[in-house]
């Protein structure tokens, strides 16, 4: 094992480290998205859940309004009418317009407020790290799901440990 | 927004908060686990892949020996030949252990280690806290293929933010 130089670091995780896992994890996200054929990803489901579309349709309402809030101290309604017009491609966009954004508003967070009370949306108490990490562990926890319409599509899904 | 009275805590996470975070995971996992008749949970798959049963065992392989490694710096190449002889109460059993072991070990990690570098079961190199959150993220994903699998089957899952 070797040890960090940097002895001063006696954090788990800095600010810019997390920023980084969230956008790996978004990255990984988006090649899922694209793996899906555009009939699939707006159609496909299984056991009666939604399409993996309107599952990213939710993650694009979290991901920016959600930072934007933490950062402004406004509180909006969840809101997911958001227009796609049922293409791969104007999600992928929203995508990243999502990441430019989260990465503008994150710059603007600052380190002692991590552990500050909010209210995401108007409704979900929690603090602003605790509510950062529903937002990724909720994008992990759908794109699981849509690992498995892709198996069951017959297509191969982008690696898990690839960001 | 409430501000943070203590104001010198200008951490993102600390430990104590991580593994409480993990245990919560864990915990919900707990709960899919149940969900699953004793059957499908050895048998039931979609799209060839793995029942959810053989996740379990990867995640069991992976937190208490992935934890022991981080905390005595001794590697151990990776191992699944978990005995749970086809049993649900067995699983259940090691997963109940582990939430044990993962509370003792953690115990022991030193604040100043979770920027260490590390290869963990002799093959996956990162940073302590990177191996950490991929333990916790590998199970938000498999967990997530769980509630496919039980939507499949009629199955109502836990709510995913109760942890």
């Amino acid at each position: 094992m070797e040890t960090n130089t940097n002895t001063t670091l006696q954090t788990v995780i800095t600010p810019e480290e997390l920023l980084a896992q969230w956008q790996g994890h978004r990255n990984l996200t988006r090649r899922v998205i694209e793996a899906f054929t555009e009939k699939d990803l707006f159609n496909f489901s299984i056991g009666g859940m939604r399409p993996f579309s309107e599952m990213v349709v939710e993650l694009l309402a979290i991901a920016a309004p959600g930072i934007k809030e933490i950062v402004t101290g406004k509180t909006a309604a969840f809101n997911e009418d958001i227009n796609h017009e049922n293409k791969k491609a104007k999600l992928l966009e929203l995508w990243d317009k999502t990441t430019e954004d989260i990465n503008t508003y994150w710059a603007q967070i600052k380190p002692e407020q991590f552990h500050d009370t909010i209210k995401s949306f108007g409704e979900y108490e929690g603090t602003v790290w605790s509510s950062i990490f529903y937002f990724i562990d909720n994008e992990i926890h759908h794109r699981g799901q849509a690992y498995v319409y892709l198996r069951a599509l017959n297509i191969e899904p982008p690696f898990f440990y690839e960001r």
